[in-house]
C-alpha cells in the first residue's frame, strides 16, 4: 500500500509540536511536548518524542507503515548531516551536534526521518501552502525572539557548501558601534529586528531621553507592549516600529542584491504588526535597491498559522523521503 | 559531424575580446575590436562584432558549421532575456535595452547565441577552467573600474527570479554618511573597493589630513598609483589598503551568511594587489561571520588572465547550448 501521510515536527526552545499531515496538507492529528525539560540529554529528548510522534500517529488512526517521513525543522538543524549543532536554545544541543535525524529514526522503528532548520522549514511550508505557493524565488525571514530566514532559489532551500546558508539575522545591520548580538557579534539584524531587538530599542531610547511614553511605567518592556502602546497612539512606541522597519528594510535591499528575489515573506510574532512595520520596510527596502528592483520586489506576510507553517513545512520535506 | 567548437565573447566599456575555444578550454584564435566607437547605434556594433567573431572563426580554420554557439559575457546582460540593459558603460545600451543575443544570432547566420553578464561569465569561466575547478558553491567578486559578482550555488550560476541576481557591488558597506555611488544610491561596496572607489578613499584622506605620503605629489591618483606607493613602503598607501580590505571582508562576512559558500573568489585589477588585501580581509571577513565558518571560507585569488577567465567563462555558456 502507498504510504500517503508524513509527519511533520517543529522543534523549538521551550515545546515541540507535532503534526501527522496527508497529501493536502491537512493535519489530521496533532500533540505537543515539551522541549526545555530534558537538561543536557538528547537521548531523553529524542526517547520523549519517538513515543510522542507514535502516539500521535495512532491518534489519526494511522500505523507506522503509512507513513512515508518525518520530517523535522529544529533551530541550526542542518540537512545535510541530519544533525543539529550548538543550538543556544537547546540544552542538549548547545554545546555540540546531535544526530536528531538518526536518533530519531531509529526510535521510530525506522520510519525515515530528514531535517533542516526551522526557518527552512517554514519557507518550505509557505511555499507549498502559504503565500509564497507557485513561487519559485523568494526569501523568507522569521521575526520571532530571534530572526531566521530560508531562502529558496529555483524552487529549492538554499543550503550551501556545508547545509548553513541562510543565516541573514547574523548579517551585521549596525555596522558602527553595533549592539553585541547572542552569537557574539557586534551589530547583528536579529539585535535589531527581533521580539528582543525592538524591546531593547524602546528600553535604551527610554533611558537616554525624557520623552514621554506609556512604556515607562513598566517594569519590563516586550515587544507585545510596545505594540499594544502603538495601537494606542503612542508617538513613542510608533517611532521605535519605525526605526525597526527602516533598519530591516535597509538589510532587505541587500538580500534583493544577492538573489533577486520574487517576494520577500515576513513571517513570525513580531511579523503580526504588520500595521506598524510595512510602511517603514517598503520605504527603507525601496530606497535601498538598485533602481531596477524600486517597487518591483513584493513585501508579503505570512497568512499561515504559526504553528502550522512549521509542522507543514516539516512535513513537506518528508515527502522528498 | 559534431559542433566541438564555441565561441567566447567578453563584451567592455572599451573594448571587445572574441575568442574560438575547443573542448578543453584551449582558444584556438582571439581578436580584439572596439566596443565605444558606435555611440546609441547598437546595430553597427553588433554588424562590426559578428563579422570580427566570423572572421575569427576562419582565423582557427573553422566554419559556422563548427560552432556549437556563442558565449556572451557583457555589463547588465541578462541571461533569461538575452538584453543588455541599462549598461552605463556602453553607450549603444546605456538608456534602453538591446536584444544582443537575438541580433547577434542573426547577424551570425543563426549560430545560437546564450549571454549573461561579465561578472558571472568570469564565475562560469573560474569554476570551469581556474581556482574554483570543481566547487559547486563559491562566490566570485570582481573588483575593477567597478565591484561585480558571481554567485554558484550547487553548481548554477544564481540568476534569481528576473535574471539579475548578483549585484553585491551594490550592497551597503557604509550605510551612514555613505559616499554616493554611480548607481545613484549611497554607500554602496563599489563606491569604496573598486578601482575608483580606493582612488576616492586616497583623494578624501589626503585633503583631510597632512599625511606625508608619495601620493600627495601626484596630480591624479589611480590605483595603480596606490599600489605603487604601498609596495615602496608609503605607510599611508598601506593604510588604504588596510581599510579597503576590512571594509570588502567585513561585507564578504555578510554574503556568507547567506550562501555558505565554499570560498570567495576575487578576481579583476585590483585583486592584484593581493599582498596588501589579503590579510585584512580575512581578518575582517573571519570578525564578522558566525563561528561556524570563522577559518572555514577559503578565500582565493583568480590565477586566470583576466582576458583569458572572461572568454573562457562566457564560452563555457555556449556548451549549454
Amino acid at each position: 500500500m502507498a504510504k500517503e501521510f508524513v509527519v511533520g515536527v517543529d522543534v523549538g526552545g521551550q515545546t515541540s509540536k507535532i503534526g501527522v499531515v496527508d497529501i493536502h496538507g491537512d493535519v489530521l492529528a496533532q500533540s505537543v511536548i515539551r522541549s526545555d525539560t530534558y537538561g543536557s540529554d538528547a537521548g531523553a529528548f529524542i526517547a520523549a518524542l519517538a513515543e510522542a510522534i507514535l502516539a500521535c500517529i495512532s491518534q489519526a488512526d494511522k500505523t507506522p507503515d503509512d507513513i512515508r517521513g518525518i520530517g523535522v525543522g529544529a533551530p541550526n538543524g542542518n540537512y545535510y548531516t541530519g544533525e543539529v549543532a550548538f543550538a543556544p536554545n537547546l540544552a542538549w544541543a548547545a554545546h555540540g551536534s546531535v544526530q536528531l535525524a538518526g536518533l530519531l529514526s531509529e526510535a521510530c522503528g525506522g520510519i525515515p526521518v530528514s531535517l533542516t532548520n526551522d526557518a527552512n522549514a517554514a519557507a518550505v511550508g509557505e511555499m507549498t501552502y502559504g503565500v509564497a505557493k507557485g513561487m519559485k524565488d523568494f526569501i523568507m525571514i522569521t521575526l520571532g525572539t530571534g530572526v531566521g530566514s530560508g531562502i529558496v532559489v529555483g524552487g529549492q532551500v538554499l543550503y550551501g557548501s556545508d547545509g548553513f546558508a541562510g543565516e541573514l539575522g547574523h548579517t551585521t545591520a549596525v555596522r558602527h558601534n553595533g549592539r553585541l548580538c547572542g552569537c557574539g557579534k557586534t551589530g547583528c539584524l536579529e539585535a535589531y529586528c527581533s521580539a528582543i531587538g525592538i524591546a531593547r530599542t524602546a528600553r535604551e531610547w527610554l533611558e537616554g531621553s525624557d520623552e514621554p511614553s506609556k512604556l515607562r511605567d513598566l517594569d519590563t518592556i516586550t515587544s507585545k507592549d510596545i505594540y499594544d502602546a502603538a495601537r494606542a497612539g503612542d508617538a513613542f512606541a510608533l517611532k521605535v516600529f519605525d526605526y525597526t522597519g527602516k533598519l530591516l528594510g535597509a538589510s532587505l535591499a541587500d538580500f534583493i542584491a544577492f538573489s533577486a528575489p520574487e517576494a520577500i515573506v515576513l513571517f513570525g510574532g513580531l511579523a503580526r504588526a504588520k500595521e506598524f512595520l510595512a510602511g517603514p520596510i517598503e520605504e527603507s527596502m525601496n530606497a535601498n535597491v538598485l533602481p531596477l528592483w524600486k517597487g518591483k520586489v513584493k513585501l508579503l506576510f505570512s497568512s499561515l498559522k504559526e504553528s502550522d507553517a512549521a509542522i507543514l513545512g516539516a512535513s513537506a520535506l518528508a515527502w522528498e523521503l
